[in-house]
């Protein structure tokens, strides 16, 4: 590509190859260092080989044969060598300085350098004691490997030490930076990819040091691991100039070390001097901080490591590239079972590591390497910060009860629950100073939850204007985390409870899609870390949303008060909590609002005129607005059908809709009958996709009476009222409904009456332009007159 | 906060108020042309605030009375001037250099800003001619924005020049790189706000340049607007030095040129030097690269421009901060309509324009303003490029029959289609070779879809090694766009077609969920186009997914060329088609296929045997391995009950199974019955979640019938066939499953021969070890004997 030359790039000065090239100059080992540091690297390398390929024969004492390979082999080699290199060399360093570390590994696909570790360090036999420091051990360790019943191939949970599964890329430096925020002797070294540096949430979150405050956080350790390539292309950050890259990562605040090579004496010397380094430049930093008790953003430290991809394997086999070029990715020689020759190369290339020499005859790693590794919690993949649950302590909540709205009218009271939520929720700040944040994409102030910034400004450790005095609300000593990246929001969240403290992030509805799949992953963590034995509950992820619908739907603000302390207080789960952030009329008291809170939904006696008798109709509704619609609708049945039975019930949880076999949340059948019938109709106002309660509802008895009214379509500018008519949930429309499917199912004896209420109502909807379902409401005599 | 100043940095010297500060020196304006052009941005000032305020009175004539307002104030001031500047001053450029531009805004939500340019130039009138350009126009045009009827507050797609919303932020340059490639004229001119920066799929965009070919493409021009606060917070890049900023946007591959200030004299000589610079180097560039054809990779121009939030409002308001502050970010003065002094501050402000001096008597725009915009299409606002449609070919497209897996014999044939379908698709590139383009992140080559690269390599324009040379597939002339940010490549796409092109991403299923917000969002875009009357139709985005199952999922390889081939023809879908890469088992010629793709769904006769009679079940699958699945469990119901009357149906397209009511492929309740039955068992077998079927069908008569069997859960490791034991999929589970259900409707004369069946298939079950369904399929002797 000569026309590219043009460019002035020199593009063999950053070649992969050849003897160590590093910013930091100097030796910080002695020969017999090097040589056993190198040996721990050979016996690791060795191990991410076995788990890639061997279930029988683990130290190679026969000759290799098919019949000791896994029959379908499945992993990646592509940056196992750059990240055991990274650990045994922060290992030293742990000894050395007595460091608290922890380590994320964003390419967790390379989870073979990671297992290796802890296997190594004898963590996970402590964990797995089937898989034992000895021959047979080391088998079973080998063959579980991407093999079924065993484990994946990634940084799963099942993997000690890990937090980060490196599943979808983009969340490392964000997970990282949660973790040690509030931690403040805690180093996370974190590898990322250079696969993952191309996506976006991580090309943005390197500006998470904008809101590190080194007096009381620890601090985050990137190494960007220039591998090369991805699955079948060359990354962008490998292919551009040393000065290109020096000045982005500049930019980001941060002073990148550059480690480049693949010769391995030389690459210890470097790697050793340049991780030495930045440890002290990061002590030195924290000590200024702390020593004046003055926060300052520094240029933090930060590595970038240039080996090539699949490190240690044979540059090429049979003329095509395998080192240094993407056919390392996955399993680096994938014909093994079928072509001899191949198992030959990869015989000969295992025996390379020279296993003997690094386990002895009963397959444990010999005392002179096991030596190198730290011991107890210091190890890495024994840090307790890695299964943060064993760290966590309830948070500190007085009684929510105190800002209960009071002297409640139901459906006569208007307040603000959101506004009101917000004074419990500035105390919950102010009573956990070290172990709850609140996440945010700047929508805390437009959320009406302000009043938290009386407890603890946002964080900001970027520059300081005048202006800021005059309604800034930022101190680097702050509690709420705004950047507008949901993404970083999200990913500091996880890794702020992943790592065993609270949070909750509060956004917008339509924006909180982007971290939509985001959030599943948090899920399947979270669901596979129930089936991990040693893995401690870690606190719920909690989503407050602003919008009037979703799975957890307080109708008022006394249930949302309630709601709040239960999900501040669970465990294990992600809750998404959706609120209007508007005055709206109260329904239930302080003491009503936990009863129906705590069963998730239940039947409104107040509204309901059905008592000890069978309803003629259950209305139903979840959300705020939707509540207030069915309400109305049902005070104009009422007044146009006195004598009708109307049972009114309200959901909180939407999952208490599904079956308990299929949710723990969800309720047996003859309970779901209790409260809606298996034979009457059911009008369900609903302001999200009708489906959705479809979905959770179709195997219920008498599903088929269930109809919802929801969301069909949405214009440009609508106030509630035009939405509420665009989807016939306006209270006419509701009532006409009702009448319609009374009468379809022949409930009441005659029809003659229905039919002309129901004529009455049509003219009255026609001309129906006032929109103020609410002051109808209000004006409606409740409680409901029962069997009137 | 006097801590930070220890990091050296001098905030003072980034306030965005004062003489402007600017990295290009010189003057490009005389006096005149500057007053001209301070003219013409104090009319677009004045018309952004009529939007924001105004319903009456809209030249003010008459002294403003709060009658003359909005009752509902909704809208976005704060980036308004910032972008008016902008364009404004593009336009001169465009006049002198006869240049090619599209604008997009980035902060969408600043919308006045550019509706005030399009309002300027007469597109908006040519296109809404009750929005004349007069005061009655001028009216309307105030009066609508944001209003109920009216249009929102985004750059929505109702909005002349625009083909990016900026609702849901971060893909301003991804879509303008979109817009540019095989454009080599275009200069699309990109505001992105510095809220917008912050997100991560902004973050990572900025590295497209290393995708883009001076040579064939044409450039981007990106104004980064740092307007110093999003909604309640200051932002990042506002509030670190010019050093970092300088380092950050030089590693990302661009030479970054300052305009910084509030002084509007000092202000138009800044930016028009500087925009001036800027499009000179960028014609250099090209010039070089197109006089020599040898594409390289420049440091392109860009412009960071910082004015104050709200420029050109009052600074404060009652000693609160307003020009310059967050408050400043929507409606600038909220309580007009309650508080007649800030009535009378908002009138003032606005007749600071000097709105008499700009309109004449009828309300239009002076001859001496009005000529300095461009005419015709050369204006910004009227550019073809923003109504792609108008521009866009039909593909140049073989027939796709050529491509036909032939000798099918169904159920035992098997070939690989994705593969197979690579050829056609390498075609479609090669005869589209300056229109058509395939997107990934990086999966093109795992996907099967290699055999491309003939027809176009990768496009690449960072640095090339050797090694490239030895299975690298790059060109900067490539056809192919990998990078691992999948909004990155969503992006690209989007902008490609929305400026008129045709393209396809490719990914994996468990990756594209990344993107599911993006791809919503591209779906409101174009369902809005459809009520806009000037707006032509786009091509459909076209997503490929490989995984088992998706909306579209073609059963075998004819199917999947002739889905293909309709998709590429189609305009204004977004097309999900979904299929596995590996071989399978082949079921339909090509003429079959055609016909079955053409329906959607169908019965397939020659594995049913129920002609001419009613059958006791119908056995459905949707998706290739459950197809499989299926046609195992209704072989072994024929060979335990050669008697029962099975009916088999596919379903290619998820929407057949809808009411065409709700969706252009869904199908009236007779045709669903003629197919379906509304009175005998439906087993219908999917890979997704079976919650899925039942929304799609859940008041279809019969639906009571319909079970659906498909994914529970996934273990770590599973193949095939443990997927199928373990969600009850396997043939023995399934054709166990179907006898249950014929039994409890009773519609086979005697249950005690199927019970006796039933009993002797759980005993195989229990022994069912081979699972190889398609062994088991493809050894069974089809077609179907009828009426055995």
């Amino acid at each position: 590509m000569a026309s590219l030359a043009a460019q002035g790039e020199n593009t063999k000065s950053i070649s992969a190859y050849g003897e160590a090239r590093s910013t930091v100059q100097g030796r910080a080992l002695d020969a017999e260092e090097v040589r056993k540091m190198n040996n721990y690297f050979r016996a690791s390398l060795y191990l991410c080989l076995g788990m890639l390929y061997l279930r029988d024969n683990p130290l190679l004492r026969e000759p290799l044969a098919r019949a000791h390979l896994k029959q379908r082999l499945l992993g990646h080699w592509g940056s196992d060598a750059g990240q055991s290199f990274t650990w045994i060399h922060m290992n030293r360093l742990i000894k050395k300085y007595d460091l608290d570390v922890l380590f994320i590994s964003g390419p967790g696909h390379g989870a073979p350098g990671i297992l290796s570790q802890s296997y190594l360090e004898g963590a996970y036999s402590e964990v797995y004691p089937d898989k034992s420091e000895d021959t047979e051990g080391m088998q079973k360790f080998f063959k579980q490997f991407s093999f079924p019943g065993g484990i994946g191939s990634h940084a799963t949970p099942e993997t000690p030490g890990s937090i980060h599964e490196g599943g979808e890329l983009g969340y490392s430096i964000s997970h990282a930076f949660g973790t040690v925020f509030d931690h403040p002797n805690l180093i996370t070294l974190t590898i990322v990819g250079d696969g993952e540096a191309e996506t976006g949430p991580l090309a943005t979150s390197w500006h998470s040091t904008k809101f590190l405050n080194p007096v009381t956080d620890g601090a985050v350790l990137p190494v960007l691991h220039l591998n090369g390539y991805k699955i079948n292309n060359p990354t962008i950050l490998a292919r551009v100039s040393h000065e290109e890259l020096t000045s982005l990562f500049n930019g980001y605040g941060w002073k990148p070390y550059f480690v480049e090579g693949s010769d391995l004496q030389s690459m210890h010397q470097a790697m050793a001097v340049t991780l030495e380094e930045c440890v002290k430049e990061i002590r030195a930093v924290q000590q200024q901080a702390r020593s004046s008790n003055k926060p300052f953003r520094p240029r933090w430290p930060m590595i970038v490591l240039r080996t090539p991809k699949g490190w240690t394997a044979p540059r090429e086999i049979d003329g095509k590239l395998l080192e240094g070029f993407w056919r390392a990715h996955q399993i680096p020689i994938t014909d093994v079972l079928t072509n001899p020759d191949h198992l030959k190369i990869l015989e000969s290339w295992m025996k390379g590591y020279k296993p003997e020499e690094l386990f002895d005859a009963n397959g444990t790693l010999i005392p002179e390497l096991k030596e190198l590794a730290p011991t107890g919690d210091a190890r890495m993949s024994a840090n307790p910060v890695g299964n943060g649950g064993v760290l966590r302590k309830p948070l500190n909540l007085n009684d929510f009860q105190k800002y209960a709205l009071r002297d409640i009218v139901p459906g006569k009271t208007v307040k603000g629950g959101m506004a009101n939520m917000a004074k419990f929720l500035r105390e919950v700040v102010s009573e956990n100073m070290t172990n709850f944040r609140l996440f945010g994409p700047d929508e805390t102030e437009s959320n009406k939850l302000a009043e938290v910034y009386k407890a603890g400004k946002k964080v900001w450790m970027a520059d300081y204007f005048e202006e800021d005095n005059n309604g800034g609300n930022l101190s680097p000593q702050g509690r709420v985390m705004e950047i507008l990246s949901e993404h970083t929001c999200e990913g500091w969240l996880e890794g702020y409870i992943l790592s065993g403290r609270h949070g909750l992030i509060n956004s917008y509805e339509p924006f909180v899609h982007v971290i939509d799949s985001m959030v599943n992953q948090h899920c399947k963590w979270i669901e596979k870390c129930l089936e991990v034995e040693w893995r401690a509950k870690v606190s719920s992820l909690n989503i407050l949303i602003t919008a009037t619908f979703a799975f957890i739907s307080p109708p008022d603000g006394n249930t949302l008060l309630s709601v709040m302390d239960h999900c501040l207080r669970s465990v294990n789960y992600v809750n998404v909590v959706v609120a209007d952030k508007q005055e709206h009329i109260q329904f239930l008291s302080m003491e009503d609002a936990i009863e129906h809170a705590t069963k998730g939904l239940g039947i409104w006696d107040w509204a309901s005129n059905d008592q000890n008798e069978e309803p003629d109709i259950v209305m139903a509704s979840c959300g705020d607005v939707s509540t207030h619609e069915a309400l109305a609708a049902t005070a104009l049945l009422r007044e146009y059908l006195p004598t009708l039975k109307v049972r009114f019930v309200n959901v909180v949880d939407l999952f208490r809709l599904i079956s308990e076999i299929h949710h723990p949340h969800g309720m047996p059948d003859p309970h779901w009958k209790a409260i809606f019938t298996d034979n009457k109709p059911i009008l369900f106002n609903f302001h999200s996709y009708p489906w959705l309660i479809h979905r959770l509802t179709y195997k219920r008895p008498g599903q088929h009476n269930l109809h919802v009214r929801g969301y069909k379509e949405k214009g440009n500018i609508d106030t509630p009222f035009e939405l509420a008519l665009r989807n016939g949930t306006d209270r006419y429309s509701l009532a006409i409904d009702a009448i319609d499917l009374i009468e379809s199912l022949g409930n009441t004896g005659s029809s003659v009456r229905e039919k002309f209420i129901k004529f009455q109502l049509q003219g009255k909807k026609a001309a129906y332009n006032d929109g103020v379902d609410p002051e109808y409401i209000r004006n409606w005599n409740w409680p409901y007159p029962k069997n009137a």
